[in-house]
């Protein structure tokens, strides 16, 4: 087995190869690692199942789920990696240019990012994503999955380095780091003479661990507190579809809804609307003080939320709920419990509308939309690589463009600075 | 003294009042902010003769000269904060905006980043300089200069206060570390949830410092060990002209020259015309063994170059000298010991320039210029606050727009997603 230094290097080096290598080369390379993905289904499956049986006797039921490629599943990630075949080249794009009294020309051009590590979870289909966006991106990858899908991360590496060699590119632009300690990690974590980014993808854990340990950039995102204010002002029917969309559609995702601030004139015809709404789909409720004691609340479905609850990412069909004296209260909620991801306000009041979006500083504001849509897919990025908290490089979604770097280009006459 | 941990939360919550101030006022927070520093005048310039006369004891001359305020160099200070208020305002540019078939509208528009923590050495000019730039982009910044010039600091930061409060901004939007020790630093680091990014300005290893103990992003770069590479085909005299400002104009600059490429058919000709052409200035030249067994060297202007000098940033009037046989060895040369900073090809051929140019993965490339120009005066950005070498956020000169990120707004007519 390779150290990692080794492994980093031969990124390093191999990342010279992609980065150079025409959008042409590139999707032909794709083409084959797709090729080889389907010659090697069985293999790949048989890993699976030795994974699969392996964590029967560790996971719970869902979980282990999520880590099967059965039922088609192997052919639905096989035809994403074809769909990034037909995105658009973010390499070689001309962001500026302008030429200098001294007549100096200069372009800044987008260029890969160089080598970048991307770690993540349990999820096999994340191998064939992440690997395909990365070289479309033109940049190298070095791979660290969950342990849980080791035996199948093994045989999807494989399949797509044998796929890259068909192309003749090397096939250290993609590795596979195969031994997924976390002390391992610690390693590659420090490797910042070779690796360029890392990109974490997974919880709140992961994301901390990453951030605390590394030498290299992290793009640090995923965790999602969202929350929607509801004005005033709002439209009744059409807010309630929204909070239940936002809130019911897909709870354990990071832009699902996680507070609802109302206002306190609102509150008395809007909620008991909401719970009836919400009671379909099993909501339960955490309801602030003042809520508490205004609302005429009996059962399960509902309990005093306490501090901590304002701070939690329920990723579940829980729903903290807070009456706010005001816009700005709601906006100072949002300044001390936010995560900086997906926060909203429903209004009717377009004044309201663009004082909510001025004062709020997450990554996406939304004014009467559901928190739902933060999603590279749903931007039309045509793909997500992953969605940044952090306010550095990328912000929000991040798709292909946001693989990539810039440099400078400069032409000249023999110029001199004065 | 306030804590670093309460320095840091008000720095936060001064920043959300920075970052929704219009252009105009902060300009008019910066012109209060100079017309205090003229008001302290007489207070700055006697702490800096304190720092001054501490600095004599423990300093060699030209190190305590750069420290100094005295001879117009404060006034200079002044009327460089006086130069950004001209500067246009980042914020709020948009960036890009798109309908999607839903009906959804977005736009992604530039915001000040938030909390910056800039971490510099030795000169009290920086001092003024990244507090103007800091505010005039949006942000609040904490700064921890030299313990060298912490008096002059201390005076220059109240000052800068004064003014701040005259124009009604919270005068923690600008704050100085008081007690800059190593220890200090390491604890402003962690604040990951105040500080939103770390810029160092300073040597190599007070990069280092920062990168490695930061769960902050860090834009890292200052050192550049630049190239230029003498193509076969470069024009002799110009090229000439090129090398000696690239080496000489100021060697003590990230963007000097260390390391000169010649192609080995240009040799002969070339190299005794500009080892008499930098004679004048006393270049020393480190020479590979190919150029030492070829030039006839006398004196102690040519030294015989060890592998640690090609890694080697010189800061000063030393100049590495390889033949190389190709294009292709040149760029190799570059990728194995560059820092990605500013690397050039002298050449004729569009052909070469355009290979030289994909080729190599450096901030700033250039065909034909002096390396001397990668400077965000020079590049046109109307200030500089760094140079990046790294690949994420910004490469190269960085300005204000560099000091900014952006944000989703989205608006709807109460859109779901399906």
């Amino acid at each position: 087995m390779k150290t990692l230094l080794a492994m980093a290097q031969l990124a390093k080096s191999a990342s010279h190869h992609v980065r150079q290598a025409s959008a042409e080369a590139k999707n032909l390379a794709l083409h084959k690692m797709g090729a080889s993905l389907k010659k090697q289904r069985e293999a790949i499956l048989k890993a699976n199942l030795v994974d699969i049986e392996k964590a029967k006797a560790d996971l719970p039921p869902h979980m282990v789920d999520r880590l099967s490629l059965e039922g088609g599943r192997l052919d639905a990630i096989i035809s994403d990696l074809e769909t990034v075949i037909q995105l658009p080249d973010p390499v070689g794009k001309l962001l500026e240019e302008r030429t200098l009294p001294n007549g100096l020309e200069l372009q800044k051009v987008t260029v890969p990012i160089g080598v970048l590590g991307i770690i993540y979870e349990a999820r096999p289909n994340v191998t064939v994503d992440v690997a395909s966006l990365a070289l479309k991106s033109g940049n190298a990858a070095i791979l660290r999955g969950g342990k849980e899908t080791l035996h199948t991360n093994i045989v999807i590496t494989r399949a797509l380095q044998e796929g890259l060699e068909e192309a003749s590119f090397p096939k250290e632009a993609i590795q596979l780091l195969k031994s997924p300690s976390r002390l391992q990690l610690r390693r590659l974590l420090k490797l910042d003479a070779y690796i360029d980014l890392i990109i974490p993808r997974g919880g709140e854990g992961l994301h901390r661990f990453c951030k605390e340990h590394s030498y290299i950039p992290v793009i640090t995102g995923g965790m999602g507190i969202c929350h929607l204010f509801l004005d005033e002002s709002a439209d009744i029917e059409k807010s309630l579809e929204v909070i239940y969309n936002a809130k019911t559609q897909r709870p354990s995702v990071c832009n699902a809804l996680d507070t609802l601030l109302i206002h306190r004139n609102a509150f008395a015809l809007f909620f008991p609307l909401l719970v009836k709404k919400l009671a379909e789909k099993g909501v339960i409720f955490h309801l602030d003080e003042r809520a508490w004691s205004l609302f005429p609340h009996q059962g399960e479905a509902f309990l005093r939320a306490c501090e901590k609850d304002w701070q939690t990412e329920w990723m579940s069909l829980h729903l903290g709920v807070k009456i706010v004296d005001s816009l700005q209260e709601a906006v100072e909620h949002i300044q001390t419990y936010g995560t900086g991801h997906s926060d909203g306000i429903l209004t009717s009041s377009p004044v309201n509308g663009e004082a909510f979006v001025r004062a709020v500083d997450s990554a996406t504001v939304y004014i009467n939309a559901s928190t739902r849509f933060t999603d590279g897919g749903q931007f039309g990025m045509g793909a997500e690589v992953a969605v940044s908290t952090q306010k550095v490089h990328a912000r929000g979604p991040m798709g292909l463009r946001e693989l990539t770097s810039y440099k400078w280009i400069i032409k000249g006459n023999y110029q001199v600075r004065k």
